[in-house]
């Protein structure tokens, strides 16, 4: 079975984001993982985009029970119908999660995939998160690029 | 993107559930068609098996959040966490619904799959529904081998 | 903590199935259970109203994010957004689950309920069930009226 | 119908939380407001006691099917048997969502929350968030007090 990666971002995405996300899709794709997101736009759209553009497969877990506005680059559409209790069911799907860029859905992403405790969590740009004493969070992999955000992972430590 | 059929059925199942099942998957993969199961054993590993066989992409979206008890033949692998719910997933997922044999998970997916009314329901063996005057339900549609429960979706009838 | 019934039936159901649903309310208030319904017309509706008439508590488990639609005799409103599959949610916080009448959202309660196979399971009206060989299942208690109903979940049977 | 109020925070929790927490749940209970929380130990049990404890609701939307590890001061148990996804649950069911402490399911309640942008969301201590250029995510609103927790929310803003 293929590796999983879930990438996670906003709807409303700036447009390195939307970079970002193209080109982490892209990269996914091309070492053979399965790419796991959201499948509607901004972030979800890029992210799919750029793994489809790779020949990659690309997962849409929708919040709706249809296919309504779901992306058109997804391989496989798999419309939950749970709303946004879906966010759990991508985060749990990956082998490890990126996220990418900041708003509130994608941090209540990044959250529930640092809950879960089970896989790394990669952040690619977005928003700070501090403890009550104002230090920055431990856990969280901070990357600075799309290739770095792949290193983060682990998942292709042995290249 | 591909045809996606949700398969359902027991996890205690009848050695012709088995093999009903395992074939129905051969015929899906052989038709292109990517196969949605619950992901575990009985009638949800026969089809993975029978879809895999003939080079197939199979789907399994399971109850529990990890891969735990998960069967071997899943290409992708949804790890849910939302227990039975997933159920509905499953049934959200398919372009038809064939389910195969009896028991009360196997009839909550044939109801939810009905409920939801937008895609054809196919059943294959397993048990009898009648109305309060003792008629048999409208609408599920019956079918009594593997190839037919395939030309009872409809879904290649131009073929 | 009081006992809790979960009483499931129809949107779209007979005047009989009404009445017996708005019986079962009352009765069930009368005897301090809390009722656990869906929240919205038909069925739910008529137990909500009867739980009320007699100053019962009853919760809405509503498959919708909002309390669009919910019947106005709820004490308590759970907007779970999780569509459907909230039904496994109806099911599960019950000590009991009593189902009035017949449809397939019905019909998915009642199989998610045995599925469970914790808690007593009691239909009053509605479709009928037989395995492959025509037997009427085991392990659903059906009743003749409200009374029996309540009788038939076991949990008075002290009395 | 009463106002119901959400109120989210770690199993482990600090002292200080705690004993906010159980505040919390007093000053609800002497207001008339159910509390909706996860059911569970650390803020959920606290704020619990704190509304028994002046004779008030409190409801208990568990993540598990079963009632294991509930805490005993809910008069109300919904066993969701969906995961993790109760979260999404528990803030949708509040007509004001007031979050005590850090913790990364804390973080997702409150994302949540903000994410669905319809009740007012209070924090009382815990994380930090901050936007990528540093400044403070506008729309959460602050409380030093259990008091000024419910003054934040708007609900009693008439009185």
């Amino acid at each position: 079975m293929a590796i999983q990666v879930a990438v996670c971002g906003p709807r409303d995405c700036t447009s390195e984001d939307e970079s970002n996300a193209r080109e982490v899709g892209r990269l996914l794709a091309e070492r053979g993982a399965v790419v796991i997101c959201g499948g509607y736009t901004g972030v979800m759209a890029a992210v799919a985009a750029g793994a489809r553009s790779a020949g990659g497969t690309v997962v849409g877990i929708l919040s709706r029970a249809d296919r309504e506005n779901a992306n058109p680059d997804l391989s496989i559409v798999i419309p939950t119908g749970v709303g946004e209790a879906r966010n759990n069911i991508i985060v749990n799907s990956g082998d490890a999660v990126i996220v990418i860029g900041g708003s509130w859905g994608t941090l209540s992403e990044l959250a529930l995939a640092m809950r879960r405790g089970r896989t790394p969590v990669v952040q690619l740009g977005g928003w700070r998160l501090l403890d009550e004493e104002g230090h920055p969070l431990a856990g969280v992999r901070h990357a600075s690029s799309p290739e770095e955000a792949l290193t983060a992972t682990g998942l292709w430590s042995g290249h």
